[in-house]
C-alpha cells in the first residue's frame, strides 16, 4: 500500500513551523511505518505575514482565505495552529463538514466546544485529534485512551499549567513572594502580561474538562465545577505546608466516586513523596489512580513550541496509520457515560484551613464550636498574632466532606472580622 | 462488525487468574470499544494444580498438554504467563507457527530470544505483544512504538528493577546497611531467596535490551554491554553522594551517541531534582530525552501480578482492536536499525570514583599523576584514613570518556594495594 495524504495548516507561527519542520524531518520515517506519505501543501497566514522563504524551501502554497483549505478536495487533512475561539471553530467545523480530518492543538475550544466538534467528526466519518491540547508535550489524550482499556480509572490529578507550577516552584524553593514569581513567569515569557488565564486556574480547568472526557467519557462544563486558582497565594501558607511535609501545586483533579464525577481546580497540598511532588517549574505531570496498574504518573513539559509540534505530527502519523482500515474512521476518544456528578456528601478529603480573626478567645471558640458541631476533627498547626493585630490560626482537618466543609465554611464567613484566607484539599500519599 | 476471539492461556497462578478475572470484569467495555468479544476458553496447567472451581466458575476447559491449545483451531490467541525461558519458547514458537497471536509478560524470553519469535510472528502474520515484560504496570513500551513516531529518542534512562529500588532507596532514607535493606525486600517478597538476577543487574539488563529495541529499532544482546548491580553497595556511598546533592539509583540506560547506541546496567549518582530521583520503593521509572519532547518520564508499579495482568489484558484488548483491518497483523515495533555501536571515545559522562590505598602520599601522588596523564580532571569529596588504616578518597571527575576512565581503572588498578571500591555515571541534571 502506498498513499499520500495531502495537508492544510492554519497558522505559521512558532507551533505551525515547528509542525511543517518537524515533518520535512520525520517524514520518512512515518511512511516506512504506515506506508503513507503525509505532505503539507498549503498553509494558511494572514495578510502582510511575511512567510514567503519559508513557503519556499517548503513547496506551501500560501493561502489567505479559508475556503482554499476547506474547499480544496485535494486536501484530506486540516491542521489548526491558529488558537483562540473564533474563527477557529468555524474553521474546524468547516473542514469536519467537507470530509476533511481535524488536527488541533487548540484546549480553548476542544474544551468548550468539544461535544459540537465531535459530533461533527462522527458525522461526516473522519477523526478529530488534540492531543497537543492537555500537557504539550505529554502523550497523555492517547494514553488514557488506549493504555486503561483493560483497567478502571479512578482519579487523575494534574499539574497542568506550567506558568502557575513555574510560579509555585520559585515559592517554595527560592522563598521568592507571589509577586516576585509572577514578574519572573512573566520576564522568562511563562506567564502573559494578564496572566489571569493562568493563575486563577482558567487553563487548568479547560484541560481537566478534557482530561475527564478521557479518563471516564463524560463530558463536563467548565461551569460544573469549582475553579480556584494561585492569586495572591501566600508565601506564609506555602512555607507553613513544607514544614508539615507537604508542597503546594495547582492540582486539576477529576475523580470518580460512587457512579458520578467529582472534578476542581484548586491549589493542595501534595506530599513531598508523591510523584507529583516532584514536578518542578515549568514542567506538567498527570497522576492516575486505577484499580488495575494502581498508581502511575506521566512527566513531561506542558507546552514549548517544540513539543507542541511534535505531538501535533503524532496526531497526523495516527491518521496515517489509520489509512486503510476496514472500519470508519476512529475517534480519539468515545464518549461513554452520562453526566452524572458525585453526591458531595460522598467526596472527601482531608484540609489545610488558615484563618484570620479578631484576637479574641470568644471569637476562635465560636469557631472551634462550629467545626465541632459540624463533626470537623483538626489540629492547630499556626495559632499567633499577626503584626496588624490579628490572630491567625491554622488547621490540619481529618478527611471530611464537601458538605461538612461547606457548612464550616460558611458559619465560619458569618463571624464577625473572621475570614478564611485559604483553604486547600490535602492529597493522599 | 461483531467478532468473537478464543483464548487459550497458559498459566493460571496469580498473574493467569488475574487476566482471567480482569477480562471478566473488563471485557465488555473491550467490546463496545472494539466491536470484538475476548474469551478465554482454555488454561493450561501443570497435573496437580487444584483450578477446577476457579475454571467452572470462568467456564475454562483445563488441560495439561500444550497440543491442547496449539493445535485446536478454534483458538485464536495465546497468552504465556508460566515465566522461564523453556518450555516458554517453544510453546509461543508452536502457537506462532500455528498461526495464533502470542501476548507474553515474560522478559527473559524477549530480552534472550526476541528476535527468533518476532521473525516467527512475521513470517506467520500474527502479532505477538509483551507490554508486562517492562515496567509491569507502565504500557512505556507501547508508547515508546507509537508515541515517538515523530520523535528522535536519544536516551532513555530506567529504573526498571523494583527490589533494588526498594533496597536502595531504604539504604538512602532509613540509612539502613545494603545486608539489611535486602533482607527486609526478602521479607516483603520484593526479593527472592537467591536475589542475584535482581542484586547483579541481570533482571535490568534483559529490560535494557527491550527497551533499546523500541527505543530505537535496535536488536542488542545482553552480552554486548556492561552490567553491574548494587551488590554489597557501601552506604558510606550513597550518604557522601546524598551531600553531592545525589540518589544512588540502579539505571538501565541506553543512549544514541551518533549513529551508535551505547547500553549500560549500573548504580549511578541522580540529582535530587532529576525526576528520576522522585521513584521510591519498589516502583519503576522509565525517562526519555528525544529532541522533539525534550524530557518526559513514565512512573508506575514495576511488578505485581495486577497491574502485570492488566498490561496482558490491554495487549490483548489491541489484538481485538486490529481486527478487521485490511493489513497485515501489526508488529508491536520495527527492527529499523542495524546494530551499530557508539564508539567509546564519544561516549561521555562525570563519574564518582571511590579508591581504598595504602595510606602513603606517594601512592595517592601516581594515581593523580594517572588522572592528570589521561586528562581526567576532578575534584575531591573525600580523603580519609578508614578505621583499618586505609586511605579512603573519594573524587567526581569532570566528563570523560568511556576510553579515558578505562584508560584510568586499568592505570589505578595496577598500582599496589589500591583497589577502586566503586565507580558510578554522574547524571545530568
Amino acid at each position: 500500500m502506498e498513499k499520500r495524504l495531502q495537508i492544510g495548516i492554519l497558522g505559521l507561527g512558532v507551533v505551525g513551523t515547528g509542525v511543517v519542520e518537524i515533518l520535512a524531518k520525520e517524514g520518512q520515517k512515518i511512511k516506512e511505518k504506515t506506508g503513507v506519505e503525509l505532505v503539507i501543501t498549503k498553509a494558511l497566514i494572514r495578510p502582510g505575514e511575511d512567510k514567503v522563504d519559508f513557503a519556499k524551501q517548503h513547496s506551501l502554497q500560501l493561502v489567505y482565505d479559508i475556503k482554499d483549505i476547506t474547499e480544496d478536495a485535494s486536501i484530506d487533512v486540516m491542521v489548526e495552529v491558529m488558537g483562540k475561539i473564533h474563527p477557529a471553530k468555524e474553521f474546524v467545523l468547516a473542514a469536519l463538514t467537507t470530509g476533511k480530518h481535524v488536527v488541533t492543538a487548540n484546549k480553548d475550544l476542544l474544551a468548550q466546544h468539544g461535544t459540537e466538534l465531535v459530533q461533527t467528526a462522527v458525522k461526516n466519518h473522519v477523526s478529530l485529534y488534540y492531543e497537543a491540547s492537555v500537557a504539550g508535550g505529554i502523550p497523555i489524550l492517547r494514553t488514557l485512551a488506549n493504555s486503561f482499556i483493560a483497567d478502571e480509572i479512578t482519579e487523575v490529578l494534574g499539574i497542568i499549567n506550567g506558568t502557575t507550577n513555574y510560579m509555585l516552584t520559585q515559592m517554595v524553593e527560592q522563598g521568592m513572594s507571589y509577586e516576585d514569581a509572577l514578574a519572573k513567569a512573566q520576564e522568562l515569557g511563562f506567564a502573559e502580561s494578564d496572566p489571569t488565564n493562568d493563575v486563577d486556574g482558567i487553563d487548568a480547568a479547560y484541560k481537566t474538562v478534557i482530561l475527564t472526557r478521557f479518563a471516564y467519557g463524560t463530558d463536563i462544563a467548565i461551569d460544573d465545577f469549582v475553579v480556584r486558582g494561585i492569586r495572591g497565594i501566600g508565601i506564609e501558607d506555602i512555607e507553613l505546608a513544607k514544614t508539615q511535609g507537604y508542597e503546594v501545586k495547582l492540582i486539576g483533579m477529576t475523580k470518580k466516586v460512587g457512579t458520578g464525577v467529582f472534578a476542581e481546580v484548586a491549589p493542595a497540598l501534595v506530599p513531598v513523596h508523591h510523584p507529583l511532588a516532584s514536578i518542578r517549574n515549568e514542567f506538567n505531570g498527570v497522576f492516575i489512580r486505577s484499580t488495575g496498574i494502581g498508581q502511575s504518573m506521566y512527566f513531561g513539559p506542558g507546552a514549548g513550541s517544540l513539543p507542541t509540534a511534535t505531538s501535533v505530527v503524532t496526531d497526523l502519523a495516527v491518521i496515517a496509520e489509520n489509512q486503510g482500515d476496514n472500519k470508519p474512521a476512529p475517534q480519539f476518544v468515545d464518549y461513554r457515560s452520562e453526566k452524572i456528578f458525585a453526591d458531595p456528601k460522598d467526596v472527601f478529603s482531608a484540609y489545610f484551613v488558615a484563618m484570620e480573626l479578631t484576637d479574641d478567645p470568644q471569637i476562635w471558640q465560636e469557631i472551634k464550636e462550629a467545626a465541632t458541631g459540624f463533626a470537623i476533627a483538626y489540629r492547630e498547626l499556626e495559632n499567633q498574632v499577626t503584626a496588624a493585630g490579628k490572630r491567625r490560626i491554622v488547621v490540619m482537618t481529618e478527611p471530611c466532606s464537601e458538605v461538612q466543609r461547606h457548612q464550616f465554611v460558611s458559619a465560619v464567613e458569618k463571624i464577625e472580622d473572621t475570614k478564611i484566607t485559604q483553604i486547600m484539599k490535602v492529597m493522599e500519599e
